[in-house]
């Protein structure tokens, strides 16, 4: 078995580690502090789509506003940007990546609360910080994320409990124990329904929709198919596919549909219409009976957690299918062509 | 001439018209706030990549953080984001996107500044704003945006103008100043330079590359090829396509440069090395020689404003690319297939 295949399955044992590691109220106490107006979180690559996550999450839950950070305007333009009222967050597996610590760096010394968000709790990243979350994902040794991926959601979504209090949080620490468990089952019935995925062998772009919450998950499966296969894949949302980019959408073309239960599903319960006027290939990650029903491809969602924690499930059949997609296509799993683990930034 | 060839080449004349018509000085009056800590824009389509203008020129001028709202927090999930310490500006040309409105109404209710840039004083999003920044670009009647973007970098451009005092205003007013002039040549060489396009007549797909103040162009040109073409057209900031999509780039694969003289030139430069060895089909828009030199397809940039006001330039090649390309395929510019002019969010 593949590192990657093998850490795929490790996800619910690492998201557990996590939950089980980490102490929620103390975090909270690294957290609150009076003047919070917004959240700016530094990330690259898969972590980049985990920040799109807590944009969603912050918003929906604490009404908090959330800006992606643009690393480069300190490496290029030499401009830290001024951060009172922020609360800053550095997500990286690896906690290496040069331009990333350096927002953090900034944001320390202008004495804001930042945390690291990281697998390594001696990295740079860490070093940076005013708190560290460590992700407990255990070592990833394959080149494409995936269990620090959901860890980092994991890990996203245990600062989203900690802004809370009292029963708050008491309840949404509760929600996310039900994650490993709907994470298992659903990796059950996605290795299942990857069987199906030779009908793509020659599938050569695709687009990957998901709003809301589950704009993040489009995100990730979208770059998980271009690492892994060297597909095409663009993520969208549903108003911006019906823009513009619908017009590409002809007979065959392959679109997957990130649909779990939460409000974004009707959205793309929306598309359906458009889509099968098209004849368009879809590809459901639903369980919703009219997705299940209108597409060629499905691939289940057995047991789903609360909906703001839908995105530690929706993702799981993405990365079965590029990882089925890449074997099927002759693929070396854990040496994707030109792939490298840490984004160094010159 | 098309409608699209017609606007395209009005557009010096737009912006010439909007900077007459700005009073700076009253435009700083509704914006400055003891309070303001971050910028908030709502905006899609064109209108987004135009934000993303803005995320880099307000670091870089102001170190001011600026996030991208997400609308769909307030159409989806009924929860409008607290916005103390907000500068809120909306960017829509027609002023109709209910989901931006919807996002201006809530800064207003909250009693933030808000400002809507866009082409209809009359607008919903003008309505719903505390000052207005009216775009003067005439209007638009080619479903493909090109006058009211550029005009939309403008206007962003005054308004970073209107947040400094004194002569730093005087003296980014004056650099606006000698912008139109540059468009002007930058069209004339672009549409000499278009007869090349013909090359690209079977391109199926490429990517866009630009970076800081110019990864909005980048964003921008990849819109225009995929709206007016149909060709697949990816953006990427060369960490992010070094970080794992350069797989994909093979001999012969198209890789536009967008490089024209600001810091991020040094950084599209560095990517010549990997990109010859895998023999991509290099377009540059630049006028470096080194760029010139290993481009097979060159727009050139014959007069070229401050570096912050190159992405009013840098565009313009791209738009011209898209739209000869357009035509050599057979396309309708003024119908391209599936696309509406304006995004209304069900």
């Amino acid at each position: 078995m593949s590192l990657l295949d093998r850490e795929l399955r490790e996800q619910p044992e690492a998201v557990q580690r996590l939950l089980d590691a980490t102490d929620v109220d103390g975090l909270a106490d690294a957290l609150h502090r009076e003047d919070l107006r917004y959240v700016l979180i530094a990330a690259r690559g898969s972590s980049d789509n985990a920040a799109r996550y807590a944009q969603y999450l912050f918003g929906v839950h604490h009404g908090l506003p959330v800006a992606l950070a643009t690393p480069s305007l300190i490496s290029l333009y030499e401009r830290a940007p001024r951060l009172d009222g922020a609360l800053v967050l550095g997500v990286s597996q690896s906690g290496q990546s040069p331009d990333v610590v350096s927002v953090l760096q900034a944001a320390a010394d202008q004495g804001r609360p930042v945390v690291a968000v990281t697998n390594d709790e001696a990295s740079p990243l860490a070093q940076a910080a005013t708190a560290v979350l460590p992700l407990h994902a255990g070592a990833e040794r394959s080149v494409a994320a995936t269990k620090t991926y959901t860890n980092s959601l994991a890990a996203l979504a245990l600062l989203s409990a900690a802004l809370e209090e009292g029963t708050t949080r008491q309840e949404r620490v509760a929600a996310l124990a039900a994650v490993p468990a709907a994470m298992a089952a659903t990796i059950d019935a996605a290795v299942e329904a990857g069987k199906a995925v030779t009908r793509y062998r020659y599938m050569q772009h695709c687009v990957v929709v998901g709003r809301g919450l589950n704009y993040s998950t489009a995100y990730e499966i979208a770059l998980k198919l271009k690492e892994l296969t060297g597909v095409i894949a663009e993520p969208y949302s549903p108003p911006d596919l019906l823009h513009g980019p619908i017009a590409a959408v002809d007979e065959g073309f392959p679109v997957v549909l990130v649909a779990p239960e939460e409000p974004s599903l009707a959205s793309i319960r929306d598309l359906l219409e458009p889509l099968r006027e098209r004849r368009a290939e879809l590809i459901a990650i639903s369980a919703a009976p009219e997705l299940v029903e209108a597409a060629h491809t499905t691939f289940p969602l057995p047991e789903q957690p609360a909906g703001w924690l839908t995105p530690l499930v929706a993702v799981i059949p993405g990365q079965v299918m590029a990882a089925r997609l890449a074997v099927e296509r002759g693929a070396d799993l854990d040496q994707p062509a030109g792939l490298t683990k840490v984004t160094e930034t010159y």
